[in-house]
């Protein structure tokens, strides 16, 4: 398969691997250049715009910052858009706005290009193992083309529906449940610190017991550690997560009690410094409040 | 080992099976008749008063349904604590509050006996199958003399330190955990319900992938369905747990704001007639708040 | 005084008769032509665009109904900005947000205008009474001209701050803090009422004692009487000002938990049927929490 | 009228002046001797147990720190209910629990004797002013015996209901709404210090405009000032309403989100080091979370 692959960060390079690996053609484009070197050492062609790179592709896939450069990239001058054949698809695998994946939809389908999302679950090294959990949304012909795709950066996929934003949603909910838990064990350590009790041995019950999922045992053991630096996730993309899941809230009118806590959660983070450290440092905000000193 | 066993209830009667079946020897007391019955069958003797029970025994445990519960059997007339020989170990293994386990601590030094706490995690059906977590505290020498019997109704110990309540705390920090996965899933599904995605989905996409757990496979599953009745654990018992954690905090100077909501949920849930219902019921406030019809 | 009035709705048109009767000049234009006429029958000339209302005025006063509005009739085609003169002053009275304004202080200072924002508290009858109180910001010669305008519409004028957001922010910041009356009330009247005491006793007790300001009184009343409809100041708008302040908030790092709780009131409120009332009817959230039946 | 008055802390000192000065006999009790010496000069009797002080009077007063002392002077040994005569009343003026409440109003039918529930609202100041306003609640008959005592040190009486309690909820209600204006005041002022705008500023709009009410003033001014030593109302004190008013709550089953938040801002403000400040400075924990430096 003919795959054109937009975006060469951590994840973006460790699925091109994936895809190469596994037999894919593909071209790449990436915003600076210093990041192609290692992707063209594999003998994959680096082209010098979007659309470009999407000529003759079967699939363009976007792994992107954020959305601006997701709009930037795919909308903007020489974009994607203008590059991909009639009939393509492009499956934007970044966590995007549930409102730029509908109008990515629109613009697709007034060109005849199919679009499907596909966001991922997974840090870069689950990505380099080809570990991913994928969230995929689209038509069904869009969906059946880009699954050998999929199959080859992600361990499993899940269909969530037709409309391509319904799987940008459910990433972004997943990412709501990420820092639900995170808020969660930050409350339960500064209680049980508080109370003369280990923290190790609290997380170990904890993990060891009803709480063994790898969220509890990855978030448990950084915030047990205060291990917040270099980060996994940084604080302000946590807080942009956590906006996007409240403007869709919003829109489709669902309160989120937990969201809204979580939301003042990075507020405060940012406000007293923590803009560098990973998202799961909010944490220390609980600590904080229960008159820990915090660094 | 001489075992006496203070409260019948569902859990009581299974971890009774399991001691028996280890080759404890087992005396029993239950404050009303039929469900001594089964228990008598198996060759337990069953004492007219806590104090009986507890004459001759090296261990008595107790699992009673609340504070009040614990402190008449313990403390009352005819109580535990007028039965139990010097030396001996008296392990609580309800979920009482820090401050009942506290007292409970000075009662039994007066005396020259032992105490620990052993609370439990699991369902009746956990009991059954000898699969209970326990988080115990206490005195090494309780802890020592204790462990036997623990293994012989639980699949795991963890010990959190020398004071009893340390046990209690982290017990109930346990059940605050839990139903913040119940409200944390609660709000996912009421938003992406909203959005057309179908429950089921989103439930499988996260049990199986990054939210692995027992508790997001359990909660998940009978919100998914709507299966709050016949309850496993009843509505003003998980209330319960979260005002004797509120208080906890208090003492302790914890702000938990996560279970502030929670504690806000139960009362709307019992305002709103779900006080017969599984306590995972507090997950219909989130649908109703997003305007899902609830019954 | 030459004054250019943008925007008669039940405020401008209030406001543009005030300023006529303090004999000021005033020529107008409305997006629509209904609300033009009365206000033509006071004297006041009707243009046909903004920009032409805007030749030869001093001042430009625009009080439109949202950002949109605002946004179009200021920077659009045959904008205010095209047609105002040079060191002439445009003031917007409107609730706008702090990124608009800061937008408006740009456009404005790139033509050699004067910009201030002046936006006022108070209802349409408060408006008709010359009663309004008046948020203004801007540099101090701005200030100077359009005070006279001011003072013939308001009852009194708050001076912020040289920059104009400030004035904005100012606004939202007392919008909020009447929602946070509206809630308290709620709350307050939903606890007595489950207490079995009269709310009008209620009532009465707060608003001849220690909470006898006006907003005790408007909104207490209309919680008491359950009178949402017809809408003094409507859902969406109380809902729209909450959520440019939580953006405001956003950029300046400051969380606001009680703000967070106000917007999902607002969430809750149009998700079950209430959008076409007045935002004090988030009120009915707390009712129905406490399981009062509400209509 | 002869009245018994219970407890000479600042409040009931200057309660007693106001009962002597409008021509009452008063005999008095207090646990410590040294506040009864003003008292006694101005030839109010001192007697040496509530029950020697209540011996023929026609109304007994309590003013009390605590439900611990209110029941200890009332109901223990030498106490208020062993002195005073049948047919007499008991009036309760201190902040207690709605349930102490229920309880004094079974044990004083239980003897004939009459009890009502007379809170106050106002700080010392206003007590010697005669200004207090008094939420009564109580049979009409108690109502009617008592009412000129409580002219005699208030300005305006309201009466709630014929439960004893209502009164007792009512003042909970009203400290709730207190703290409700502390808190959004503490937000509004951490919002717009960070955009840049002295607070003075923003305080004189507020309170000269749409919150003109005592209480914006008061606390608006101590917030303003950072002047939380030496207390007026002290931070435990505040608290404890604030868990009245949760247990009232609960008891009625309603959920109260805003003071779910107040909750956690004095466990805050108690675990920061705050614990000797007046209540108002939980508005530091705003701050605090906006990034600003508090000491």
């Amino acid at each position: 398969m003919h795959i054109a692959f937009l975006g060469l960060g951590n994840m973006g390079s460790a699925m091109v691997r994936n895809l190469v690996k596994n037999g894919h053609r593909v071209v790449a484009w990436n915003r600076s250049y210093e990041p192609t070197k290692p992707i063209h050492a594999l003998g994959v062609a680096i082209e010098r715009t979007p659309a470009d790179a999407c000529k003759d592709a079967d699939i363009a896939i976007t792994m992107l910052a954020d959305d601006g450069a997701a709009e930037a990239v795919t909308l903007g001058k020489d974009g994607l858009i203008e590059g991909l054949a009639e009939g393509a698809v492009h499956v934007s695998m970044s966590t995007i706005s549930v409102a730029l994946s509908d109008k990515f939809t629109e613009a697709h389908a007034a060109r005849g290009q199919l679009y499907a999302a596909a966001p991922v679950f997974g840090r870069p090294e689950a990505a380099e193992a080809q570990k991913l959990f994928i969230a995929a949304a689209g038509k069904p012909d869009a969906i059946a083309k880009i699954t050998p795709a999929l199959e080859s950066v992600g361990q499993k996929i899940f269909v969530m529906g037709e409309e391509p934003a319904q799987a940008n949603l459910v990433k972004l909910t997943g990412n709501f449940l990420i820092t639900c838990v995170i808020e969660s064990l930050a409350e339960a350590f500064a209680l049980t610190a508080k109370g003369g009790i280990e923290t190790q041995k609290v997380f170990e019950l904890l993990t060891e017991s009803l709480f063994s999922a790898p969220v509890y045992k990855t978030y448990g053991g950084l915030i047990l550690e205060g291990k917040f630096s270099p980060p996994g996730f940084k604080m302000p993309l946590g807080q942009k997560d956590n906006r996007l899941l409240q403007q869709a809230a919003e829109k489709l009118e669902v309160p989120l009690p937990f969201a809204a806590i979580i939301r003042d959660r990075f507020l405060a983070a940012r406000a007293n410094g923590d803009s560098e450290l990973d998202w799961s440092a909010i944490a220390k905000r609980a600590a904080e409040d229960a008159g820990f000193e915090v660094k």
